[in-house]
């Protein structure tokens, strides 16, 4: 009974298109080419790594892309338990008919011949996003990026900010800011106007966020304008043989101008905490990063105090922090839980999660889930998994545990999935 | 079956009377008037706000009850999936008659009108007790509070000391220990004589406990007498403008010293743990606290090994502590988990929590829920709310995957819910 | 329908013998030989004494074990709703034909009775691993044990360091790695010598793996070989007057000798996490250390790095962890979830964290379970709740909800239990 009413419920939230708010979405290469761009993905590459399979073998320089594929479907059945393993299963399937019980290296090549052969339509693009129910698919845009070539109603444009605040000093950084924001940088107040300008340039090409991920080491607050010009000055001149402290406050100073920024442009700032870079240099492209709980959204507080008037929707990389995540969204108006990110994107995470999430934030601010995808057939699977998640919870939570009706259950899910991002990205209001 | 296994096992314990261990009741005016008593509840005002209801429509100054209502009622919609609104109905339902579906800005002075005229009988009190099965509500009294006028037996004084150990410089508070006491304080030695006088009045108007929240940066500490006498001499003459250190000092130096007249009173003292008290301080009233999870119990090790004989009744604010809460109540004969505090008390977060003490604490030593109320009227959803899911613990776990009967699941429950809150705050024996 | 899935799921993995990767058995007396040496297991003495049990009658020096059984036994209805609980009622019932309710002070004489007549036989050993289906015990081994008279295809040594790196300088210690390695310590050179020779007279004597358990303040790190050897002389001529400085540094270095060690010898290197000793110095024998939580799996990157080719089995004490060592073992080619330890050993913790680990790691990572027992008969209790769980998180998430057939889902518990273990431990292969 519990399962019969899960798959109404279900059934009715796969019906409605609702935007994806975040991915790695190359618009001019969307989709896949073939089976190499489904199992590059990192989720691929690292967990056939960490099952044992060598890196040469995986990302070798000059390894064709033959004996790739080989290493990594070698290794698929030592993690045909994990839920990334469903999603290839799902993706191959759905999408591209394949029957088989499970992707070896007898049948991989069928399935490549599959994807060849299916994605090179020119509807594709249309045809796997109607699949997946989505209809706008939001980007992750270097500053410098022209945004030119491609639709932006259907491929937002997202500011990321990652490399200004974290990589000043690196060479090049502000000659491309500075050619992109058509002015020379030669002082703090030339970067600060620079920024200005990058983010108004991306709300007019139709960008709906900023965004950008922080280690668990990272303390926002702000600068003074004088302290910030003389480190500013300092990584500007020496770039990265500038002192750690000065690196220090101009990732500070940075940070908040660029909050300073989606304030005047209205733009949410998407805040994705916890990731640390580089934990493991020996792992696989993107396989390299972990999480470190010691972090506290308290550390945010200043932040949010100082930015009444922006939408911050956050994602934390570590589960156990999903509890301050709901109650500081349960206290701040402008602070929503956004989606479940990378190590927290499991289903039995997820769902512990998100029925925190459902009984103690306002359902207006939830803003359910993004795919993080850098091809466009993983909204797919990764959706349909949220959904799943999703209509247990309201079963269980809502049906079953508090009497609501199926009908309210699926409205509140409606609320998460569709409704909320829409609102808040679009309309600006939360 | 479940299900019903489950509504048998929570009819059996709403059967029994019980006392609620924490609450904020005003004994002289512990039940609601009207319906801005109920949704001015902190819960519903910073749920308001953070949907996006102005703070000022809510609480500001001068503004009449009329359009605050409004203000609060025209925000339920945002946040009708919380448990929080859920109790809002059950008491407008249960309590007071109301019929409708929703508090809504066309209905809302019907129910103002029930709750008005409902309260105003002389035996409201007694009613909505007896419906929420309580029989005895602890109080949080302050330190200079006469406890006169009041019935003790029904309403159960308890001190609370945080202004004691957190603001001893404010001006005023040594002044009103003073008053209060019966002596002058102009030493360290004067100070622990008025508080030890505090105590033995507390407990001779039939005090059950003392009780104090805790930041997460408290470190509990043993103080020299002579360090403690230097720094409180600093305190009592520069009051706020005393050094940090000193402050600090003497902030471990009265907390320690409560614990010596908790054992020499024989009080329980309960500990709540891990609230950061003005993070936002935009918030509404009561609505700009809360946690930061960077806390160990073992920093309140020394504490519990310094006082065998004295029972801590210790609730954590963030939900990943619970586990270290269990396993220090699984040692230390004097530590017991003491309800489900604040963020930390909605269902899922509840069941997550009651599961790992109930299979690990020793069924002597639960202390299972309070109410922490401001009006009498929310002891009888937060009541139910908790039966509902030690109901649903005691049959999944115990009846189903345990095999135990109902009767000695029920028999488990009871002394969670009932008999050990009553011996522990009572017979003083754990 | 579910529960009969989950019994059809766990009759499966009942049928199939494993090994016990970690146990603290004495080999030459791994039998109980009375009810003593049941009661006597620090879950019972300590769970008794938290209940309120005095110390003294628990382990008083030169009381008898009469009374002392009778504290303890006395002890038993005040957490009659504990898991460890749960354990003596198996094992009496099960193992030694008890058919009373409860274990009493008016019937214990009786289990005690049936325990010595049982254990009495030659083929008890025999027995109770059969029933339990253990067919090797993992052992904690000294470094200078000799590792003789035992039969060690069935009690597989395991060179336990954490007396080497935590008490390198107490007296006695190097004498007694001197003795056994055969050499004489003068120098750092000298001791990692020994070191390496008693790794490898382990690994000739059958041993399967070194272990140690480590401090949350513990961080491991490479030291350059002139500060050890510095270090390691004031601690060798000083002992625990040796400045803290110099031991903290003997600590690490001989840490990562010991990983040195295990790379030579192929041996992995267990790793159990976050026990914090001597937090209750009240308490009874075993039953004094605990967790703190304020660590990251992240301090372990070092090692992880710099010792590619070493197997980490690692377990965290505390629940929160567990998301880290998922994303860590899910990164990490050589970091394996391992088990589930001490206070995180309790059905509902094991089904949270093991449901993470079983949608996220790949399946041929994931080493079950280990008894931690001191008397074999507790494997039994042990690996039956295990067991229970293993099925219940096959049944609910991965055939209901993923909808694979319960021959995959039990095939899956087969690696996770028997197959895992087997392969790591002893073919050293990931």
């Amino acid at each position: 009974m519990t399962e019969s009413l899960i798959d109404r419920i279900h059934g009715e939230l796969s019906r409605h298109p609702h935007i994806d708010p975040h991915s790695h979405i190359e618009p001019k290469a969307a989709a896949a080419r073939g089976l190499e761009d489904i199992l590059g993905y990192h989720y691929f590459t690292e967990l056939a790594h960490s099952a044992g399979v060598p890196r040469e073998q995986i990302e070798g320089e000059g390894v064709p892309a033959e004996p790739r594929l080989d290493a990594v479907v070698g290794g698929l059945s030592k993690f045909s338990n994990t839920v990334q393993h469903s999603w290839l299963l799902k993706i191959a399937r759905d999408l591209f008919g394949f029957e088989h019980a499970a992707v070896t290296l007898e049948n991989w090549r069928e399935l490549d011949a599959s994807i060849r052969r299916l994605t090179a339509d020119a509807s594709w693009e249309n045809r796997v996003l109607a699949e997946s129910r989505i209809e706008a698919v939001f980007l992750t845009n270097d500053f410098d990026d022209p945004l030119e070539g491609f639709d932006t109603e259907r491929y937002v444009p997202c500011l990321r900010v990652d490399e200004l605040v974290f990589h000043t000093g690196k060479p090049g950084v502000l000659d491309r800011l500075a050619g992109s924001a058509g002015l020379a940088i030669s002082s703090a107040a030339d970067f600060e106007e620079a920024l200005g300008k990058t983010a108004a340039r991306f709300r007019e090409r139709g960008a709906k966020a900023a965004a950008i991920s922080l280690p668990p080491s990272f303390r926002p607050a702000f600068v003074e304008p004088a302290d910030f010009a003389r480190s500013f000055e300092a990584v500007r001149t020496r770039g990265l043989d500038a002192d750690a402290g000065d690196r220090a406050i101009v990732s500070q100073g940075v940070f908040w101008h660029v909050a300073r920024c989606c304030r005047q442009q209205q733009l949410p700032f998407d805040l994705m905490i916890g990731v640390r870079r580089g934990v493991y240099p020996g792992g696989v492209f993107q396989g390299q990063d972990l999480l470190d709980g010691r972090l506290s959204l308290a550390d945010y507080a200043d932040l949010f105090n100082a930015f009444p008037d922006v939408t911050f929707p956050v994602s934390v990389l570590s589960h156990p922090l999903n509890h301050e995540l709901v109650s500081f969204a349960w206290i701040f108006p402008n602070v929503l839980p956004f989606g479940h990110w990378w190590y927290a994107n499991t289903p039995a995470v997820i769902e512990r999660d998100l029925e925190q999430r459902l009984e103690a934030v306002p359902r207006s601010k939830l803003l359910g889930y993004y795919s993080d995808m850098y091809k466009l057939e993983f909204g797919y699977p990764k959706f349909a998994m949220y959904r799943q998640v999703l209509a247990r919870v309201l079963a269980k939570r809502f049906v079953v545990e508090r009497g609501w009706s199926e009908e309210a259950a699926v409205d509140l899910g409606l609320d998460v999935l569709v409704r909320n991002p829409r609102r808040v990205f679009y309309d600006g209001s939360v």
